[in-house]
């Protein structure tokens, strides 16, 4: 079946609505477009565990820190609703930006503390507009479950805090990170790492796994695992690393001494290309 | 039929699903109980219009900015329960603070310069209370219209302007204020009133009033139909008036010359009885 482009909120209500009445369970997973291998893994989990799988494709001005950024984010609808189509998607929500905010909005939704630290100390108003956008999209296709990568381990704890605290009635699903051969996180912006730079990338997920090793060999002090990873990173001359942290999976508060499962996440550059990883971690005997 | 109590989400979430599957109509009014005879009005309103009434009734901590309010204000459920029953109510929504608040909120909802004016001068932080718990009701409920009252002005635009921004998928329906035949706005409140302050009460009404006859007979400036109706207030040595003020009926903001329709509102107090009413007004020529 092809894949139905839609993109009024009204419609993909009646659609979704529909297939609720025939009690039909509907899946939902929200991507700014530009798709690859991450979002089909969504996509195909979606697919499994739903009768109709809707794929919302809006890329969201309103979690941008920088115009630059939002005008050069890439954009290929086509493309985007051939992959939809190849991997079983029944509904593109593709709404314009008028669709979603016909005046600007005089809502704001903050999620205290959980949007403070990592990448949102160098994202100002980004995971406002992240939640702001997430709730919208969520109230317009009202789907049972809807799908979030851990690669966005911050948006991903924060759309789950949102949709504890706002009794959203979706149940919130995390799809693990899918990873190059060679353990990069998948990420549309890897293909503007030089050649020298792809070669170093890799590092970032061998240090989380470095720190991994040791929390799981029972190391309690944080800084001291931080210690270890930063090792491996300090061997690749090419990267800048933004922080590389332990926090708790559900807060993601700073944690210095490891007594159950932590997040351990990162953030590097190379040149003006961020990319960022994370690992879940836990003592063995805590597991 | 009995109305039937239910004090978990997911349980009110079945009963409202298992309604929309056989295609019925939900209509739902927000309440903090203490039931009177203009949250009847909702019902009877409700009832008319919807197959499945669902009234909630919650005392919403967040939204009290002083402790001793929350502590006095009025509880009564069996009373409520049979006034829910004599106007038809199916279900009477009764969470527990610890069902709506299994652990403090991270997530806050503003409403920005909505929230700032009138009510919102003199209770900080109470609008966003209010929005933060009308969004976990709606999400709770899920209805397809909700009944807010014309009374609590700023609430409604506040609550209208949430369900815009968040994409709800809710009709926010308002319902006209109902009065004493003095002309007093019916409130919990009024039988805090003694005798004289309740004699005095219908004033503020009065004024209001007034204020309209002026825009309607053609008045624009806004500050000269302002002091029309403090004409009226000054007469009540018992009242201290908060704020009378005309606004966007839309956006509250402040309107200086008036060339369409605006709000009227007003805040007054006896002694510590804080009353509040507003009314539509606008030049006759442009209705």
């Amino acid at each position: 079946m092809a894949t139905e482009r839609i993109e009024r909120i009204a419609r993909v209500r009646e659609r979704v609505a529909a297939a609720k009445r025939r009690g039909l369970r509907v899946g939902c997973v929200p991507t700014m477009g530009a798709l690859h291998a991450a979002h089909t893994a969504m996509f195909d989990r979606a697919r499994e565990e739903c009768d109709l799988v809707v794929a919302t494709i809006f890329v969201n001005p309103l979690q941008f820190d920088r115009p630059d950024d939002l005008r050069s984010y890439p954009r290929d609808i086509e493309s985007d609703l051939i992959v939809c189509e190849h991997h079983g998607v029944d509904v593109a929500f593709v709404p314009a930006v008028a669709e979603m905010y016909p005046r600007p909005p005089a809502m704001t939704v903050e999620i205290e503390g959980l949007a403070d630290g990592l990448c949102g100390a160098s994202r100002p108003g980004h995971f406002r507009g992240v939640a702001t956008v997430v709730l919208k999209l969520l109230n317009s296709v009202q789907p049972d479950i809807a799908y979030f990568g851990e690669k966005d381990y911050q948006q991903l704890a924060i759309v789950r805090r949102l949709a504890e605290d706002a009794c959203l009635p979706v149940q919130i699903a995390s799809v693990e990170t899918v990873r190059e051969p060679d353990g990069l996180a998948l990420s549309s912006r890897n293909v503007l790492l030089g050649r020298a730079e792809r070669a170093s990338a890799p590092a970032i997920f061998h240090a989380l796994q470095r720190a991994r090793d040791a929390v799981e060999s029972g190391q309690q002090d944080a800084g001291k695992v931080v210690a270890v990873a930063r090792q491996v990173l300090d061997e690749e001359p090419l990267l800048k690393l933004d922080y590389l942290e332990i926090v708790d999976p559900d807060t993601l508060e700073p944690v210095r001494s490891i007594h159950g499962p932590v997040r351990i996440a990162a953030a590097a550059s190379y040149g003006s290309t961020r990319l960022i990883d994370n690992i879940h971690a836990a003592p063995l005997k805590a597991r």
